[in-house]
């Protein structure tokens, strides 16, 4: 298996280079300006894959940003890999909070600084330079396919369609996706679930027209004070979110993977000065890792109204607006949780002003058996690059379309992540180390080879 | 005196026009971009004292924008009127709420649509024609003064040093504002007093940047949620300021007073229609005149923090902020409350952020009396033109620099205000009723005339 390493080493600097340009194109799927770029980067993948040895990469429209597809076949009859990632990033904002810009991949003490350098182009490029080593040194064994698409950071709203109408297309055995991180090259682990998510925006309004706040203050109810009421009822004094039924259907975990997350290596202290902060946050009763793993969450994603401007202005606005997602758990649903949410809110707001909500997105919680081939495969390909065994972990974020791969195609979910939950994804200065890049490149090849075998 | 009414009627297009040329210089003093355009406004005003008939007009630099000073003198021995106005305006933010620009004046139904129409330049504006007809039909009798300052949207923080410096210049034995409303054409008012300010802006922080919601949220604090709950706490369930002391020095109107408010003209189904909405709000105890005329307030005027544009963003945000500002009744005095504002914002910040909270701008509240002889001359005034008697009224806005004019000058301050309620002071499609602006200056000559009769 020498040749693999070898083949990486003669080629490593291209494949970084390869990624820069990649992380060039500002390919930012929630906003419309960036079209063109998307389409320019749904090339750029296709262009990637074909030069790796993919033997037909085709771009599929759908009714937002295209999905690529391609595929390397060595026999029907062989087990098959589906690859799953996105080509689409966040937004960069706030521009000000980054060091270098957000496109102009910047590499500082070992790490690529650019949006996207770990979510998630960064990540899956790794799948596409793993098939390059494997094609190359003619060592492929099964067959992959690739599925990258350009909506996952609005919550895959065209995937299903594509995902309903092409299932003999997607036909495999797996879905591996590199879209998570883990704890620290020392610490390798990976995630056996991700969180579901409703992602939605309230408008509250109040009078008609921005008022004078001396004129109208204190008469006319002001939809900041109405909106920050709303928002502050939602978590009571436990932190526990007060919305009917919120936790109906979540699965409680045994005490058995309670005790097995608290061996999980954990330092508050640094993790408190990592981040800046005097005291951490949450719901009673729960440790900080099964607060961001096992339990559903509220945040706050934006909220705005009124002046907001340099210098003073007294107004009492017309209008205020909050972005709120949830993060859900087995067995919460997306659709029954926006539901609640939408109607508790309007439910909570006083007759002095109006509510408008809608749902931005929702993606359903997923969870992985540790006892399937594909997870087998894939920590043992961790232990033979890193030397160590996986830590299974509970992993915070969403990634909305696992749940429905499962449904359609009948098959198991891996999550092989390499990225670090200090890789500032979705914040200024994302970034991701090049050593997890490299080591990324070296082992998927491995979860091939054992994945065939397993 | 019909000679008045008769030179005002031919040239009255004429001062519509040149009120038209003062609305096109966007004066927006909060602003540092538009340091030129207020530079260019005060020159434009200087050029209007002169074109009316004063003798002469200087203009004063301060550490801000610059103080238009001018004067007609007929003889020091006689009285004087001190004119106070400003030519700066309010942010005409947010600009896509505007039916026409909003320094592109456009006249629609008799009304003059423009920041600044009614406050102030079409206010002051309206003392510059009183002026010009007084002196071309020679029938001045008193001394004027006009110190039009550029600052008053933003607090006026350098008008007391220069009050302070000149008090010999400005000596006066009233001074006439008119930068307040009416309540009606039918209906003529004055205000006798106007509600003092404390404008502050607080900045909470959580985590040191931005984090992804789903990695971190449910286990730090969200800046945005922290934030919702301090300005939640902020009114109890009688919508009564928590702050401790904040009513402490509140001198509670008499039972006549009130009475008194009782019996002024006041529509409830036509407020809540003008303003589209369904209910009103407020302090429990007190009617709407009394809430916003002798009870102090707290409005949040403006709140940002997280993502807020266009789709969807996973963010947990680093910071949430807010404006916010207080209006003063007497005998609350503006540092004492902000300063209990500012502490108490401190004092119920959870441990979890840290607060910045810091002062924009403050004004103390001012009460004239109805037996001065300035507010007899105007009341007389505008009996005369008006066929009515003004009903006197608390105003719920605030002219920060009132207080100071008594204290320096020893002399009252007397509200004539033509703007109405609903001139959308402060708002998109600010307004000035032609009609209004054509009584103003119809008016104000009989000011004149009584206050040296008096």
């Amino acid at each position: 298996m020498t040749a693999w390493k070898e083949y990486q080493e003669q080629h490593k600097d291209r494949f970084l280079e390869e990624l820069l340009d990649l992380l060039r194109i500002p390919s930012v799927s929630a906003k419309t300006e960036h079209k063109e770029d998307m389409l320019k980067c749904a090339d750029a993948v296709k262009a990637s894959l074909l030069a790796a040895g993919a033997d037909t990469v085709t771009i599929y429209e759908t009714a937002g940003h295209p999905i690529v597809y391609g595929e390397k076949i060595i026999d029907p009859a062989k087990p098959t890999v589906l690859v799953y990632g996105h080509y689409d990033v966040q937004p960069a904002e706030p521009l000000e909070l980054w060091n270098s810009p957000a496109f102009e991949p910047t590499i500082i003490d070992g790490k690529i600084f650019a949006r996207g350098s770990c979510d998630d182009k960064g990540q899956f490029y790794m799948h596409v330079k793993a098939l390059e080593i494997l094609v190359k040194t003619n060592s492929l064994q099964n067959n992959i396919k690739f599925c990258i698409e350009g909506e996952e950071e609005i919550g895959s709203p065209n995937l299903a369609t594509f995902v309903k109408a092409n299932k003999e297309l997607l036909k495999a055995d797996c879905v591996l996706i590199s879209d998570t991180a883990m704890l620290s090259l020392d610490t390798p682990s990976m995630d056996v679930g991700v969180r579901g998510l409703s992602y939605i925006e309230v408008e509250i309004t109040g009078p008609n027209r921005d008022l004078h706040s001396g004129v109208y203050g204190g008469a006319v109810a002001n939809p900041i004070t109405i909106l920050a009421k709303m928002i502050a009822s939602l978590h009571d004094e436990n932190n526990h979110i007060t919305i009917p039924g919120f936790y109906e259907d979540v699965v409680n975990s045994s005490n058995e993977e309670r005790a097995l997350m608290a061996k999980a290596p954990f330092n508050e202290q640094e993790y408190k000065d990592e981040l800046g902060i005097k005291e951490l946050w949450g719901e009673t009763g729960f440790s900080t890792m099964e607060r961001t793993g096992i339990r559903p969450t509220m945040e706050l994603n934006g909220i705005w109204g009124g002046y907001t401007g340099e210098g003073a202005k007294t107004v009492l606005p017309s209008k205020a607006f909050a972005k709120i997602s949830a993060r859900l758990v087995p067995n919460q649903t997306s659709d029954k949780i926006t539901e609640l949410i939408i109607n508790h809110l309007q439910k909570i707001a006083p007759a002095n002003v109006t509510v408008k909500a809608t749902l931005h997105h929702g993606g359903e919680p997923y969870m992985t058996p540790i006892d399937s081939k594909g997870y087998i495969a894939a920590a043992k390909a961790i232990e033979t690059t890193f030397g160590k065994q996986p830590i299974p972990v509970r992993g915070g974020g969403s990634i909305p379309i696992c749940a429905l791969f499962e449904q359609e195609l009948g098959i198991k979910i891996i999550f092989m992540g390499f990225g670090l939950d200090s890789d500032n994804l979705h914040s200024p200065n994302e970034k991701f180390n090049i050593a997890n890049f490299y080591k990324g490149i070296e082992t998927i090849p491995y979860f091939h080879k054992y994945f065939y075998e397993g």
